[in-house]
């Protein structure tokens, strides 16, 4: 074809004339780099580290789908733009980007409704204010902060690990007040002590890790929202590593802001993640004084994209299409499997993860078996071994991820995660097995 | 195995049972949605919006792949964690993260190195600070806005469509002093015009858009770095409707910091974005006297994970690894192709379309055709005609998306895109059979 309009150029005229000797001027100083030309390959590879996980079948079709438009009919309940009602040819209209009720439904799934819906059932809310954001799950943690948090606001959170660093970081870049209770990784937060802090620093925010994966620390949960709530403090939760995986109740635990990713339980590409608001963490952003720094992330303008706000909808940003598919089945998956069934699958697995470790004579890093996550398990490094080398083993003779530590908990841990439908039985002897031969081989003290 | 798992469960030991009573705390409360039940279905439409774009054959296959962990040796130059050179059954090792030479190409691709050297090549830059943005195109944006402009700075912006808009919001809410420079859609900017606007207001940074995809507009670029920088301004440009469609020479046009999108000529996914800094504009990252508002899209970290810096790669963010199998194969598509091979395509093709729409009687928006874009053309709405059932019918009747106007072009203009595999002669005849039809039977004027 492309030869044919080559042959063509020459009656096209003066537009094409013109750019012609635009392009004239200059020449091509950077050639096409080899490393193009080599084709894709992707190996087979089992993930049990902290994520990200294999992506379930299911998902993995739907990542192959064709493109749609990121505002068509099969992305929310409205099938037209506009509501141009005059033209005799065309069906009855939605209006401006209205839902159109039920009759639209029989058309099959409108996606990013679906979304919200999943994530409103995985947190268990009935939030409005629901919605899935277009990046991995720190971009969440600063949709949470940036839209909550105003300039000199007291901000308190618990650093045990890597995610609670994380959060102060980004509420000094946004001038919040920050008050980081700091703690050796392994620990959690107690109520007394969180009381203790709430009444010290008078925060508007709490930021605390439900599944602390650099740790593998599961932070409790009852009794912490109205805990806060009593010193007038907004509670928002990290659940990447933990949702699906083990119990969160938002609306019954008071949790203001809860934010996960995709990549873990859901068994979903990384790049999208979750969010959710309570009515009062949603009256904080309607009620601020300054515009979040970030337009990209500003609720406000994400809100309506998604729907929440019973406003017509305005293009805001191209949303991820094919990853919000993904998203989609991955959330349809856990709503066949059941919450409380993928739950008990994860704590269970991970239960006879546990024994099997001990059975090795290795010792899992958090002492508290009631503290210890049920989908990501942190193992103390042996002493005489370099945690690399453990590593470095079961992939390259098993083809198996596991991980070290990260940020505080480097070179403390291994770290092995059951998410999802990876979390099975036969993984954890697969894991077993490839752990084994690793301590076998190598020891330091060979050397 | 759900069910052996329960049956085994009463001999798992305290850890489970302690986790069971937790869970009988509490009750779920919203119950799996219905909509999530229904299978997923993704019609087949072409795209001739200003994008996405229809994604090519082997973009949704790379999208079709099984996830691997964002830091193995598929991703980058370097095959393990670490350096742990002692275990005796370990490969030689390539250190903490450094780049191993020339051994482990011959394993296949190295999906970012790839991407960083695709991106140089679209971009024809050497820039050492080229890499993938986990997010759309307006993320880029805020990546290249939030590094370079620190609260007080003056801020230059050409807002003769949404782009403009949007980076004037953008600046405004970092603190910036935004002066924008707004003309009506379908106008660009003259040389002389801005040198008056950079004398005046001694700006630091200078926004254009070349490819204004609101109202077809191509923004000529030449000259434009050079007068920048001699009044000490950065200049950056929106690329994102025109790369790959129309010449950009990043280094030779003096351009400092480059952004472009993956769902328009490039055929990929919406979800990750291009962006690339000149010395100059690194300078002015690495001498910043306040960290940048996000962390997500702090350049030094970014720079660091995709391999700028020199340094051992450390965790940042998990990066959309299926997003980047996408990318990679699009920019290898470029790569096969050629660049100005893609950029004769699209102006011929593009060319052909002027030629059948005023063939149809229809005016182009942009009256000088040396400012007409070659990937995304503007329609002047017919009299008689609401955009909204041309647009409807179209897609109705054909299962073709054309667009209207946005934001400034909004009720103006009807848009057409041909973006990268989509942009052929075949297309541009289906166009125009469905517009011939739409316009004989919208007509306001028979009602």
């Amino acid at each position: 074809m492309f030869r044919a309009l080559a042959r063509a150029s020459a009656t096209l005229g003066p537009q094409v004339a013109g750019w012609a000797r635009t392009m004239a001027t200059r020449q091509l100083l950077v050639a096409p780099p080899e490393a193009l030309l080599r084709p894709l390959f992707i190996p087979n590879r089992l993930l049990l580290g902290p994520g990200p996980s294999n992506l379930a079948p299911r998902v993995l079709v739907a990542g192959g789908q064709q493109m749609i438009g990121h505002m068509h009919k099969e992305m929310f309940q409205v099938g037209h733009v506009g509501g141009g009602s005059g033209c005799p040819e065309c069906p009855p209209q939605g209006g401006e980007g209205r839902s159109v009720g039920s009759d639209l439904r029989a058309l099959g799934p409108q996606i990013m409704d679906d979304i919200k819906q999943g994530i409103q059932y995985v947190f268990q809310t009935k939030n409005p204010l629901t919605l899935a954001i277009s990046g991995s799950g720190h971009c969440a943690l600063e949709a949470a902060l940036f839209n909550i948090l105003e300039p000199g606001d007291p901000f308190l959170v618990g650093v045990n690990g890597i995610w609670g660093q994380r959060a102060a970081d980004i509420g000094e870049r946004i001038g919040a007040r920050v008050h980081p209770m700091i703690k050796d990784p392994g620990n959690h937060y107690t109520l007394q002590e969180l009381e203790e802090a709430l009444a010290q620093h008078k925060p508007v925010l709490l930021f605390l890790t439900q599944g602390e994966s650099s740790s593998g620390v599961l932070q409790p949960l009852d009794g912490y929202g109205e805990l806060c709530h009593r010193y007038n403090c907004l509670l928002l939760v990290d659940s990447v590593a933990s949702l699906c995986g083990t119990p969160i109740y938002m609306d019954q635990q008071g949790i203001d802001v809860l934010y996960s990713g995709s990549q873990k339980v859901l068994n979903s590409p990384p790049g999208t993640s979750l969010i959710s608001f309570s009515d009062k963490a949603k009256n904080k952003i309607y009620t601020r004084k300054t515009k979040p720094v970030s337009f990209y992330l500003d609720m406000k303008w994400l809100a309506n994209i998604w729907g929440c706000d019973g406003k017509p909808r305005i293009y805001h940003h191209t949303t991820p299409v094919v990853s919000l598919y993904s998203l989609r089945e991955s959330l349809a998956l856990i709503a066949e499997q059941g919450l409380e069934n993928s739950w008990r699958q994860h704590r269970e697995v991970t239960a006879y993860l546990h024994g099997r470790l001990q059975g090795l004579g290795l010792q899992l890093f958090v002492k508290d078996p009631a503290l210890r996550l049920p989908t990501v398990t942190s193992v103390a490094v042996p002493a005489g071994y370099d945690w690399r080398d453990i590593v470095n083993y079961v992939m390259d003779h098993f083809d198996i991820e596991i991980t070290g530590g990260l940020g505080p908990s480097m070179g403390k841990v291994l770290r092995i995660g059951l998410l999802g439908c990876n979390a099975t039985r036969e993984n954890v002897d697969r894991v077993i097995q490839a752990l084994q031969e690793a301590l076998q081989r190598c020891s330091r003290n060979k050397l």
